[in-house]
């Protein structure tokens, strides 16, 4: 692969900069005329300006960028340790965005790396495309997002048999300089502060579904591309103080409308060929589950963190039962933490692009997911009844009776009132309100569901080989001795 | 025990205009002048209206009155089947109020059972004030709180070893015509709209403690007392159609501070009696847990109603895992019922006063709370990733796009899709916002913490039954035939 | 219903004395000459003696002997109190029988009442044959067992689909005194020592299934029926002081072989009716599964003073993790108790023949399964690795290092080396062995399996109020006072 | 370290040969003259045979043998590589031992290591003769025992409190030439068919138990020291058909009564240094683990290949509940396997000795041991009731029924009665008799308890790290960027 030495990193103000051209974004029905100054968006870009502010903080240099000189985000994976990288990077933009996801770089190069990936089976002329696109991005340091989830209409129907034929975006019109597709795709992640919209498809499709066999690229500011952003974890009328976690910062998903929107050749990736729709859907989400458990890690972290903090305000750290609570919690982030970092050590190189341990991803997944609600549940019950009945910094300036709120709030820890005050509002935040709510939801559903992964689980697992074994163990094969290999 | 008629039953218009009064309550640092009318706290009060509303009720008055004429919370419960009303009469308020707590005649009744249980004990002059205080309320159909739980300092240690000696509230004058008290409770529910605040010891207490066993009632407006709202759960700036649930509604928690103030004899429970403290602190827990659990069938219905709303509106009604997760919500759900109704059954009379199975109570409060979270996972994973990625209903009347967002949302089963963003607004408002973290957070620590309610079923088991038939299995005791009663 | 006073009860030895007949048994591939002196197999006749002798019990006789003076299990039960006296009998003689299932007169009757309730669907002649067998068996206070698990051969198929057509039991002939019948059923328990056999079919049937739809009852002597009995759980070798448990009695299956049965008209129930097969299948399981969960109580209090004795044994009653563990084996017990009364409170009157709850049954049955094996695991982790690494009695009393051995054994609450062996090797049995495994493997399949259970639960909840309350919840009907009805 | 060339590796035959001396053991209060023809004993050590067997293996070579020629277990591991081929091997060698541990090398060479980490701290004469016995073990080929646990008395005191003076193994004289001890060890595996008995401290001790601070090593055959085996998990009566797994093979744990041994200066490790007492404990146990959770490899991966080829002979691969379970087996398997080779790669090397990752190996030692009883019960759910009512292979083979029985046992999958059967009697093996539980039981106790795991995992934490990330997220610490160092 030909590289072109990137012209430059980009500054966050640059990054802000190139966030106010045509984009069509409306937030509760009303256009949004300046993403970046928006009085909740704008808290959704800021978020987003730590990938692009990591490359100049001194102590993140060196993981932020890769030896080539451009965003480590950029960098194909060779190999495990490159593998290992990325999720390092990853967790700490996470850890720097206090625990709420960072998606500006990652789900993108997730989908570029996807794409590489599939360049073999979808041939000429959409390879070189999808490289040329790479290198685009790459070289201009660009901010990314993808757009896969359809609207969906009718689960138990193929995209070809839907009542509403636009359930899945689709191909409405190939002229000889592009194609023309009309549809709708939600809970599209960072997309009001991306330069440029990834297309994927979202299922495997059949003969008669080809027009939905589509994967493209495009710059959010098309015509005809609709953001409709969710107000979901409003920042609006949050202080600070009340919320150290969500206030200053915001995640945004849109349900994005494709009305008849042109796409030159170009940016062309997949158009048709719907036996490998399948293929590239799973490829993509696979490679992103691999970023999605890195950016758990600050957040179970988080919760040991509260956890231990909450014991200690409490004067609870000794009592039997928050000390089995905490060693939970403990298990449960450190096990997430090793299958990720496991999974990057077991990847497999296939064509020159490490892919981490399929299986150990999905399981790693799935344990965060299917653990998460019970990790909150350990920590509001360590935290205790303040968390929901807490008086507020206003209450401990009252000249009435703040001065006898500090006293009373004094704890055990000898912890002030204030810092009392401040860690309850941290737990509160974290594990109670909207913040808390987005993060279940997403342990639930973000990088594909709970039944996806144990569907790769079952896909993955070599089953004849340890049916051999049942066997053997049955004295239904041979009863000689075992092979040495380490088993899966 | 003589009995006046109740004058009158009040209307909800009446007691709203009962609240009109010299209370001291904050919220935000701020005087609240009528709470009545105050933009966040008015949904508190309009919420507790319900309990006078149903009496006005035709289809609810048999349940919301008793043979007497008043309020059926007021009804001294004397046999299991007495219970039962008062459950049902407390589930069908709760479904009423949308599955948010309705604590204003509920709380208050419990402790005034309870310290009807306690008037043997607490003797003369005691037991003739109780009486006559159960009366006023009952023949004035007054909206009464409770407020228990100290600020507590350092919990390893007993009110009178505090480093802060108001950690815990206690007497700090007595005279001639009644008591002093200075300290502060936390998590006091309800108690900005009601008319009389009922104060009662948090723990057993030992001989040095004596100043802390302290219980009286006085008007919420008596000078000296502040109450200090929290604002979780505020209503401020949500809509009815985002928020159908808390939009409309509201539970407030007070910082409940005492600076001094005076409770003159009549109104005084217990001053000194220490030893009794422990006892009359569990006797409401244990009485006011059999509330709690009366009080939570509406929600786990709820969620389980939304599980089945969602699934049927997303098609998944037949799909494996959700039927298995349904089979489990129903489980969780039904449990509860079948063991707060069996509770009631095998209710003990003990001095006229129905108790309910305490142990029973106990297992189901404890089962209800550690299956919570479980329960709102599980709701989640039904009901999809739009709960937090939805657009809103500004969206849908949007000119340019809202036509075309409708069709987008219309769902499998022809959900249109103005009903499916109110399904879907209605499971996000019930499990992820604040109103959910609500629930989650009380689920564990309110009417007494899972720890407690373990210790409690501990206490209860009869241990020694229980060893002899294990030594009998054992070959330990003489081989006779085993007692025929029935085991516990 | 006319009814013959009983001519007597039997005693014990005259029911042992009904089983030296011809009937055909296997052990291990050999004849079993008489089922009373087999060295295994008299176990299982022993045991189940019980059923006879209780009545003789002073103590036990008001609760097995109905008004009418005959056994109390052929009472049919008319209301909720005549089945939980019908619960505390089988309650009681399980723990007789150191909680091993009792399965000699329950599950026969339950037959019985489930073929009365099924009368008016079957109509004449059959329903005045049920009749008749039933107070023939009544009567003569006979022990009857029930065949209904047919092999089945490939599940996904229907019986008349299979490649084997006795994959089913079937008719294979029709005469004008009565069928023939050719099939196997598997699982029938305590087939051996009944005195008749009750068979039903086992799943819901299609027209081309007619002649698969066969019910009948048969003495166990009668030509061409022949037992197979299963070794699992044998009392071979065991001594009863290292099993006090499971040596001295036993359970006993059959695979049970058709080889062309005759069955005279009399006895045939059904024949033919495919469309009443489902209904007489289910309708049998679940009238049993209030058996089950009754019968499971005894073994459930055994868990909990297992435990208990352990942790007193062992010096751990108050190590906190002890007490978690106490606890959560506490609430398990209670709760299936609690469940299993409710249902039978809530009892439906059908016919004159009341049913308990289904939805309450089968979730006590549901959680008794899916909780055995962590209950199992709390027990053992209490009691210690001794469950499995103890010195025998023989070493106690070696000369050599018996005495020492017996010092080093005294434990920290000053059980002597004896006794503590012997709460080991009860635990043990209870829960490590082959009677572990056969509750845990029965826990889980016997009287339906878990997910039979789960479709029952769902099939039984009132889904469509369910849903009318969350769309009410969400806005989308009416916003009237909800119903005051409980709900479910 | 100085090494001298192994004169030979053993092969079976000499192992067993060496076991032909005056060791004093007992079976049921009977003295064994000969381990290697007793009955049952010769079952355990047949298959301890197996370490042996494996160097003569060609295919197993490698694995068995590390460079310099002698026996793998022998090896120290320098490097996390060391330890993956360490724990490789133990995987190895207990599938070819049908998943029952192998401890005949693997459990001593856990001990040796930990002795000669320790080193530095006991110093000399300790440090050399400990290294001088590992080289007479290693240069020997010797198979060795650890006996740790004590009898304890009453746990809640220390050895020197304890009311008999015995309840710890202690030194009752001190001689010149070496000490004499007096006590009994229980729990100690695979001591009748080891030649050397490495003895070491339970817990830690402080001055007063001085006496009780003492490790060493002493031939098994040593005059004074008597094993009394435990006949659980006997092989008598049992066939090789029905028992595939159990029958041919067996573990054995013994009480080790120490009556006043003498044991030699050069062989004595430990002797007063009690300050060492607690770390020396710890270290072996620690280091156990990493064996421990290396040889459950093949138990889990057992119980996943059981479940899948029952799930094919039952014909139900594709039922949902079935892959569900299956999924969730597959997680625990491979959670275990990638935990085990993850706390090898993150080896710490001291002084030499890689050790592995401690929390990791104790996070994977606790979920195994928490999740075992509920994979036990998946395996038995899919597996069926003919787990416990089979019929027998004397049965299949009966002139009279036999062909019919077959003919019936066929099932979906057109697996034959016969090898239906076999695939029964391995899952009725490995779940539910003696064989189930002693897994179940090992996987609570052996190595560490639960309790203990926890109390490794809250020590091994970077708490303070934990609490400064929280309080940063609190705003409680200066706002700057946060470390990027990879996080626990």
């Amino acid at each position: 692969m030909t590289r072109t030495d990137p012209t430059t990193l980009r500054t966050a103000e640059q990054f802000l900069e190139s966030l106010r051209d045509d984009r069509t974004i409306y937030y509760r029905g009303e256009r949004v005329e300046d993403v970046t100054t928006h009085p909740v968006l704008r808290h959704a870009v800021e978020h987003a300006c730590l990938d692009y502010q990591m490359a100049e903080e001194p102590e993140y240099r060196e993981l932020a960028l890769c030896d080539a000189g451009y965003s480590r985000y950029f960098e194909i994976p060779r190999s495990g340790e490159d593998l290992l990288a990325r999720s390092a990077l990853i967790e700490a933009s996470t850890r720097a965005g206090k625990t709420l996801v960072v998606l500006i770089k990652e789900i993108g190069t997730d989908a570029l790396f996807a794409l590489q990936a599939m360049s073999a089976v979808l041939g000429e002329p959409y390879a070189g495309r999808i490289n040329r696109f790479y290198e685009h991005c790459r070289d201009n340091d660009l901010a990314m997002c993808v757009a896969q989830t359809d609207v969906k209409g009718d689960r138990s129907l193929v995209p070809s048999q839907q009542p509403n034929p636009d359930s899945y975006l689709r191909i409405v019109e190939r002229r000889s300089d592009g194609i023309v597709v009309r549809g709708a795709k939600i809970h599209t992640s960072a997309s009001v502060n991306a330069n440029e919209m990834i297309v994927l498809p979202t299922r495997a499709m059949g003969p008669d579904d080809a027009d939905y066999a589509v994967a493209f690229a495009i710059p959010v500011a098309t015509p005809g591309l609709t953001l409709v952003a969710s107000p979901y974890l409003s920042t609006k009328g949050k202080s600070d103080i009340e919320y150290p976690l969500s206030a200053p910062r915001k995640m945004v998903e849109t349900t994005t409308i494709f009305d008849d929107v042109f796409v030159p050749n170009e940016r062309v990736f997949m158009a048709g060929e719907y036996s490998a729709a399948g293929e590239l859907a799973r490829g993509f989400v696979e490679f992103h589950r691999f970023t999605a458990i890195s950016y758990k890690l600050p957040l179970v972290d988080a919760l040991v963190g509260a956890a231990l903090l909450a014991a200690r305000t409490n004067g609870l750290e000794r009592a039997g039962h928050v000390r089995d609570k905490l060693a939970q919690l403990i298990c449960y982030a450190e096990t997430l933490r090793a299958l990720t970092h496991h999974a990057a050590e077991r990847a497999k190189v296939v064509n020159g692009v490490a892919i981490p341990d399929t299986m150990l991803v999905n399981i790693a997944k799935l344990q965060f997911a299917e653990g998460l609600h019970k990790a909150l549940q350990f920590v509001q019950d360590i935290a205790g009844g303040l968390l929901v009945t807490y008086p507020t910094f206003e209450d401990l300036d009252q000249p009435a009776y703040g001065a006898a709120l500090k006293r009373y709030l004094v704890s055990a820890s000898h912890t002030s009132g204030e810092d009392r005050l401040r860690v309850i509002h941290m737990i509160t935040d974290l594990t109670t309100g909207e913040y808390g709510g987005y993060q279940a939801v997403l342990a639930i559903h973000a990088e594909g569901s709970i039944e996806a992964e144990k569907l790769t689980i079952l896909a993955q697992y070599d089953r004849e080989r340890s049916l051999e074994y049942a066997r053997w163990l049955a004295g239904l094969e041979p009863q000689t001795w075992p092979s040495v290999a380490v088993f899966r």
